[in-house]
């Protein structure tokens, strides 16, 4: 899906912003970049923002007008900041991605930037099917141009790789990528015995007057969810606690 | 859920790159900018890509540690570019905007942004509860910081207003109606130093050939995200060991 999409700035003020949306685009994984009339290019500050995206700028096109930039593409957006006089469909850079994704046609989608003092002309979004609205904070809502092209970039990734909604499973104990198993439920109750003799050899514990001492300790590793190395190590520890009390 | 936000840059190269976050902040409706030792700061170039998020620059709050920055923020939370050697709970600028989202505690949530050459040290990334990682192509993983700080901000704002997003399930580290208040990252590193202490006093633990303990152990502690009664437990248990240790 990626390699259909063209994104297109159109009368770029400011070569650095090319360069830097050039590498936003790499970074999620986009290439197509189109270039209508801007104002200085080539330029080496654009070469400088670009960062490891010099093939991005290798590859541009550069047009005189929209039209040619847009070409065959078999679905236009447009992004607009402001609220416009004639309603248009208007989607947010996460349903534009999905919309995006979903799009049968074999043609290009193309996506086209403003200019960085104002947007897109009338003239302009009116050739677009969607109009792409980024959420912002009512008190500044004008984004830097390459940060717009980062936001939309990024949404396409997720949504091309799937990756647009965390799984369900995914929470911050997940352990499917760790790189030790866990602790059996034995291994732990081994160990709680062997903390609580500690605890009563160093007079922090007395199981006559529990309180909730084990309590809590036994709430405490259960909730982290300790794996065999973990686990070895804590054990270590306590031998070697046992080891410099049986030696007083 | 904005206004607890603290984004924090560490060791800024180009002022460019401050003044480019300080406006991606603002765009998405955050204020709170922290910057641990800049190199170039304050600076013209800063001024000028802040556009107008002048306020953001105007209320920076530039420290010479990282731990000055985090101060007594409940959940820390690090990007990372690259896999490291020990897992770590990793999660997508989604992920990590839905949990803050969902974060009980009054305190502040730090999220530190490296260099923009080498990202965050080991060590800087061993003080945080969760790691961030932001989905790349494979070729050019690595974002421009303000970039970085753009997508991030942009998620937070998301999940903030409740954009079509699923919720969070509930999950076993859910602090909602948790019965104490969590630990503060200032406690949890005199803990360490304490812990660490220990461990060298039983022998256990010697600095000259660290191996991996206190990583795999600060990596545990971390995770459970202790409250302020388990971790006076702990400390009790040390001072215990202590006491038996000096008495031998």
């Amino acid at each position: 899906m990626l390699d259909k999409i063209r994104i297109i700035l159109v009368n770029t003020t400011h070569p650095g912003n090319i360069g830097a949306a050039a590498r936003a685009m790499k970074n999620m994984g986009l290439g197509r970049l189109y270039l209508v009339a801007p104002k200085k290019y080539p330029d080496e500050e654009a070469v400088w923002r670009a960062g490891h995206a010099l093939d991005v700028l290798d590859n541009v096109v550069v047009t005189e007008t929209v039209d040619e930039a847009i070409g065959d593409s078999g679905l236009v957006i447009g992004t607009s900041a402001r609220e416009r006089k004639i309603p248009w469909p208007l989607m947010t850079p996460r349903e534009v991605a999905l919309r995006a994704k979903e799009e049968p046609s074999k043609q290009d989608i193309a996506i086209l930037f403003g200019r960085e003092d104002r947007g897109l002309t009338n003239e302009e979004l009116q050739k677009c099917h969607i109009h792409l609205n980024i959420p912002t904070a009512d008190e500044y809502s004008s984004l830097n141009l390459a940060q717009a092209v980062q936001v939309v970039s990024y949404e396409l990734r997720l949504a091309a790789f799937g990756e647009a909604l965390p799984s369900e499973k995914e929470t911050q104990n997940d352990k499917r990528d760790w790189d030790v198993p866990l602790a059996s439920t034995e291994a732990m109750e081994l160990f709680y015995a062997h903390l609580e003799q500690v605890l009563i050899d160093i007079d922090f514990h007395d199981p006559k007057t529990p309180r909730q001492t084990m309590t809590r300790l036994r709430r405490l590793f259960t909730r982290v969810r300790m794996d065999d190395m973990e686990l070895a190590m804590l054990r270590g520890i306590l031998k070697k606690i046992d080891k410099t009390v049986g030696g007083k």
